[in-house]
């Protein structure tokens, strides 16, 4: 074939060969290259930038690539701490190579059935990691963010219908933003969207929302939903959830669970007891992208009344019968926005049949006692403040008696040596180094080197 | 590294290589297969409906694969005509292996600002094509519904700020679904969704269109948004979009162009001159996996004045100053819904970097090309009714004369024969079998054996 854009097999056997050999330089950097490097960063994008496409080969691109990649952030290094990491294990390039080859269309059942009967398979194994029923239902989106915005315009059209300007929303100081994000831009007022102060941990307090939902009960604009957060991104707090599930379900309210951190530690023994009562919740956030360790791409919301899913998703199209989706397998494109999208589950359904779930519970307790240790020894040092036990793998923490700003150089001190990378927030009004464990590659001389160059950069 | 989640570089090449034996198969199939195979799907279902993942080694995943693909539409067939065709090229899998393997995370400019520079590149290349100005913005999506989805949502922001119950949306019986839902989970008022006729040509009726803006006007609800189909899925029509636009404008509503299927003919002669006025609109959706002949999961929007779309999107983040991006490179998550996403810009700038323009434009006008001869072959042939001439590569026909099941019958005929595929749409209260041409695999053998299917399934 002489067609540039379709390359024979053996063409593109050649050119994948190449990039295989890319990988191998790429796989092989480990522990040994920086966690990030940001010396070089205006002279990379000066020599990227470029107004129109000036062709060049796959070795020059491949090259090109390589220079990009070294340029700020490694988020495949071990030592990578910042935000809350997403690792990228390899599987998901296999993944997504083998996705994008194959080209399926998963969004209805009837044009490539068995990709997603596989789909489907791998989003039941999510929902009945968190004893879910078999009439839950979800999809698979990009991250958190949109799992959140789906999971929100759900409980809206759940408990609103129409009305949906007319309902308030619940959580606490510590949620992600894009929880508000979502409401905003799917049509809940903002004077509807309540903030409920967490407690000294840090979780939601539950006196707090027992109050302002009986305050609201009685107004114009009732509760329709409160969000419960399996960890948060500030220190990983995970507010309780039993508690917020009966109180709210008392109101009448949905309980959205925003796990897209903490979802996946229901696999650790820990992870069950402090998500006690997320089966009760009626949905649930959750990024296999973070907690599986696979590569940006892979979040995920399950809803465990599926019906309710489909009926926001659905409340256009009003010549479609309720009757067509009876069949085995649903149709994702009526759970969501998205019509095409890419077959986003091959790679949850690939890493579990390949790893089974073993790997990943290890891995996460791992991470979860790296954070323990480190809580352990920064709270014997007095030099630090560390206010907060870890409930799941985050540990924050700032210096003592000192200001902002001291506690700011310190990290910045810290990430310059390129052996970890550490993020920092504000809580309370005062920052904080963050300590975020969450790669299958973190390990003991992850934690032994965090905390040299803090004794190190301390000392100087 | 004794981590199974971790393979060693050279453990990983050695999976990767299997991998490769296997693409080698899959691009060898062409034409030789069948586009699409339904004989034995429930079987397929039943074997891989899993309610555990029960562990298996690469190579009978890879069987798996190999029959779950063969199961039911095969996109990557050169007579896949269905819909609107994603044909898959395999640059894609290149792009997203890459994109998984290096995993940067390209939602903010400061983690890794190379890799956001790249996709950058690949969004202004998109946007000057249009010939959209310097201030123009826009984000990677994982297609047309979501892209629709972001443009509603800035354009309502734009025109309504936070009375977005209260405006108009105009289209033409002709628009793609998305775009509905998208205005209801968007928070406008089903009543508002104004439905405007289209002409013979399945254009929008710009008469029409006048005659309804002007009611609307004096309403309490007046026009905030009118859509442009630049290529609707039915027939492929483009709507008058520069009466569209100057109409529009006058009447102080937005115009956005849904160009997921026709945007990219922009690189034709043809394309510049039906889509003339393009560049006066206020946004554009247009699908780089569908004319770019990608894989799954690349939509794209553009929006004329940035500040738009982000003031749209940060409208919940109080605390952040406007200063925030002055950079020379946006924050995309700033623009859309999604924080974390895939690196999805990756797969255009490698395309384009490989293989410049022309491929694409040479390959667009082969498939019109195609869909012209076969509107001229079917026009010329008393059994058919082809009402329209194509717009740009989509033929709709019925027999003449004939009810549905006889039109319906036919077109089940010749998808049973398995060189092409296509598909069939009710305009009008009839049904229609659709012909769409979007693959830069189709060629002048993928119309002879089209015209020779349907030639013989008539025979018998």
């Amino acid at each position: 074939m002489s067609n540039v854009l379709e390359p024979t097999p053996k063409e593109f056997r050649a050119v994948m060969e190449r990039v295989l050999d890319f990988s191998e330089t790429v796989l092989a950097r480990g522990a040994g290259a920086r966690a990030s490097d940001s010396s070089r960063i205006d002279e990379m994008l000066t020599r990227l930038d470029e107004k129109e496409p000036a062709r060049a080969d796959l070795d020059e691109l491949l090259t090109t690539l390589a220079a990009a990649a070294a340029t700020g952030s490694d988020h495949l290094h071990p030592g990578f701490l910042a935000y809350v990491p997403i690792a990228g294990a390899p599987v998901s390039a296999v993944a997504d190579y083998l996705a994008a080859l194959l080209n399926p269309y998963v969004g209805v059942q009837w044009d490539s059935p068995a990709m997603v009967q596989l789909e489907w398979n791998a989003l039941r194994w999510m929902s009945r990691l968190f004893g879910y029923p078999e009439q839950a239902r979800g999809v698979f989106t990009s991250g958190g963010s949109l799992a959140n915005f789906t999971a929100v315009v759900t409980a809206r059209h759940a408990r609103l219908g129409n009305n949906y300007a007319q309902g308030r929303i619940f959580m606490s100081d510590q949620t992600h933003h894009s929880i508000e994000r979502a409401a905003l831009i799917s049509g809940v007022k903002p004077e509807c969207i309540v903030t409920v102060p967490s407690d000294a941990n840090l979780r939601l307090d539950v006196g707090a929302l027992d109050e302002a939902l009986t305050d609201a009960g009685t107004s114009d604009e009732p509760p329709f939903l409160v969000i419960a957060n399996a960890g948060t991104t500030n220190t990983g707090a995970v507010d309780p959830i039993q508690e917020i599930v009966d109180l709210a379900h008392r109101h009448g309210a949905w309980v959205h669970v925003d796990g897209a951190y903490g979802g996946v530690f229901v696999l650790t023994q820990h992870g069950r007891r402090i998500l006690q009562g997320i089966d009760q919740a009626d949905s649930i956030t959750l990024d296999p992208h973070k907690g599986f360790f696979l590569s940006m791409g892979l979040g995920c919301v399950l809803v465990k009344e599926g019906a309710a899913m489909r009926a926001a998703y659905m409340a256009e199209a009003a010549y479609l019968s309720p009757a067509d989706d009876t069949s085995s397998l649903p149709n994702f494109a009526d759970y969501s926005l998205e019509l095409t999208r890419p077959f986003r589950g091959l790679r949850l359904w690939l890493a579990l049949k390949l790893y089974g779930w073993e790997p990943f519970a290890q891995a996460l307790e791992t991470n979860r006692s790296l954070a323990v240790r480190l809580h352990q020894h920064l709270s014997e040092d007095p030099r630090f403040d560390v206010p907060w036990k870890p409930d799941l793998s985050t540990v924050a923490f700032r210096l003592r008696d000192r200001d902002d700003a001291a506690t700011l150089r310190l990290m910045k001190a810290i990430n310059q040596r390129g052996r970890v990378l550490l993020s920092s927030t504000t809580i309370g009004g005062r920052s904080y180094i963050r300590a975020c464990f969450l790669s299958h590659r973190s390990s003991d001389a992850t934690l032994d080197n965090l905390l040299a160059d803090i004794r190190e950069c301390l000392a100087t």
